[in-house]
């Protein structure tokens, strides 16, 4: 059954077996507020790496019992992001969680070659969001990681994203590629990108979804836009993965889902060997623990 | 006074004197509409291009008196666009409204040597957002035009767009140019014009506002956000202007606004001798009217 709210992703996640979910750097009040949460539903098996002493002082003082809990002390960032990495590649743990470490840190070790979790050709970020003003979910990617994504790196982001609205009971999840205008417009490649996509989805190359574009963002989200517009298409009005032009667009988008339109979301990186948790400071206490519980759910039909 | 909703802005227009609006190509139901409304608050007098049988009938059917105005009979899109741009270059209008005719049609006419309405270095489109979650309008640029400026170009859009709000009562607007980090990274172009934005704003080059960035959509908008990346900048978390990265970017944040954030916006086109009103079909009665509410406001210091 496709979820279509935080409530049934958290029941969703509770019906799995709690996940091992081990936390690069864990001495940080707003990530184990997170983790104390997950803990409480059950849903994760928390081992803690950061330092000993910190940890234990934070978690006392948010009451948060980790009797039991495995902690492996370690203070450095770096060294916090390998262990955590290693632990993942070597099977002892099944989610990556980024805690007081920079993204950028994190995701080096997740790619260094040693021990790479690197499971499709590029790793790529997942929003998935639950606003007032839309009837479903809305998922988003990139938003945060690739840059600038050619027409190739594109395709993956979308194959990327399908297999993690599949693994949540999505059945041919509808794809619009999200570009100014609804036509090709050779000054702008969002839109070269959409025509190209398409033409690789109506191929064959882009399963499991229907893809279509270039679409405005307006006409992917509302059937009447798409009416005034004289677009007829399946995903018009109706869609659930927005594929952005490039991380300036994207950007925005999610920063205006969350600050202008009062959305809730929850954001994973895909494409690894295990879905990697990556929440930031000012994201909301709920809004992390959704994304735990997105994460547990992509675990479900591995 | 700075305005900082519609219903002042519209206060504001009627203070005025009513202005000549020249529309190009009339003929259009959603297009009388908006002029019916703009007439009845006597902010404007029409003169009406296009095919006068149909603007006739139309005006019959939705109730609108029109004896007494100007109506050119002429039916072609880039006649009736050349028509009304010339009004507009030989001072017989005031405003110059887009009507059943494409935008790159109109502006071609705009641009033409011959009676080119150029008044800065290039035109800039101007969206103004009334949000439920903000606490004041929001300005954004360029979300229309300029596909993708250079440095340059952004500061001619911010001075555009500056001085468009001081001429409706703003002092010193809080400009932030938005990217989807808050530091340089040299891969992300953005940054780097933000970064050489905010030197020529400092330097003096950009002035009658306060130019900061780059900053994320969040700190420009949400004080907390900033507080919690230790942002400290006079423009976070209350900024006007929102500088866009691209058009790609623009767009999806005008939209956003409108089909998630359930703002309501007024749009116009700036840095020509006059303002020049942009609405589309799928704007709202409203939107079109509020954008001839502040073209009217726009001329009052000129």
């Amino acid at each position: 059954m496709q979820i279509t709210n935080f409530n049934q992703l958290i029941e969703k996640a509770r019906m799995s077996n709690a996940r091992k979910l081990v936390i690069a750097l864990a001495d940080d009040e707003y990530v184990l507020k997170a983790v104390k949460e997950a803990v409480t539903y059950k849903i994760v098996i928390p081992i803690f790496i950061g330092n000993k002493l910190k940890i234990n002082n934070i978690c006392k003082k948010i009451e948060f019992n980790i009797t039991g809990f495995e902690i492996i002390d370690i203070s450095d960032q770096a060294v916090a992001s390998e262990m955590a990495v290693k632990l993942i590649y070597s099977n002892q743990a099944d989610i990556l969680m980024k805690g007081f470490v920079p993204t950028a840190t994190l995701i080096r070790n997740v790619l260094k070659q040693e021990h790479s979790l690197l499971k499709s050709k590029i790793i790529s970020h997942l929003t998935l969001a639950q606003l007032p003003s839309y009837h479903k979910f809305i998922a988003v990617s990139d938003v945060a990681i690739n840059i600038k994504p050619d027409v190739n790196e594109k395709a993956i982001i979308i194959e990327n994203a399908v297999n993690a609205l599949l693994k949540i009971g999505y059945i041919n999840p509808k794809v619009a590629l999200i570009c100014p205008v609804e036509k090709e417009n050779l000054k702008i490649e969002s839109t070269i990108h959409a025509i190209e996509l398409k033409k690789m989805f109506l191929e064959g190359h882009i399963k499991n979804c229907i893809v279509d574009g270039p679409l405005a963002l307006d006409n992917a989200l509302s059937k009447e836009a798409a009416f005034h517009k004289n677009i007829d298409s399946e995903v018009a009005g109706d869609a659930d993965l927005l594929i952005v032009p490039n991380l300036d667009a994207g950007n925005i988008l999610y920063k205006s889902i969350v600050y202008l339109a009062g959305g809730i979301i929850a954001a994973i990186v895909v494409g690894a060997k295990v879905p990697i948790v990556l929440t930031s400071r000012s994201d909301s206490e709920l809004s992390k623990l959704y994304s735990i519980a997105l994460a547990v759910c992509l675990l479900d039909k591995d």
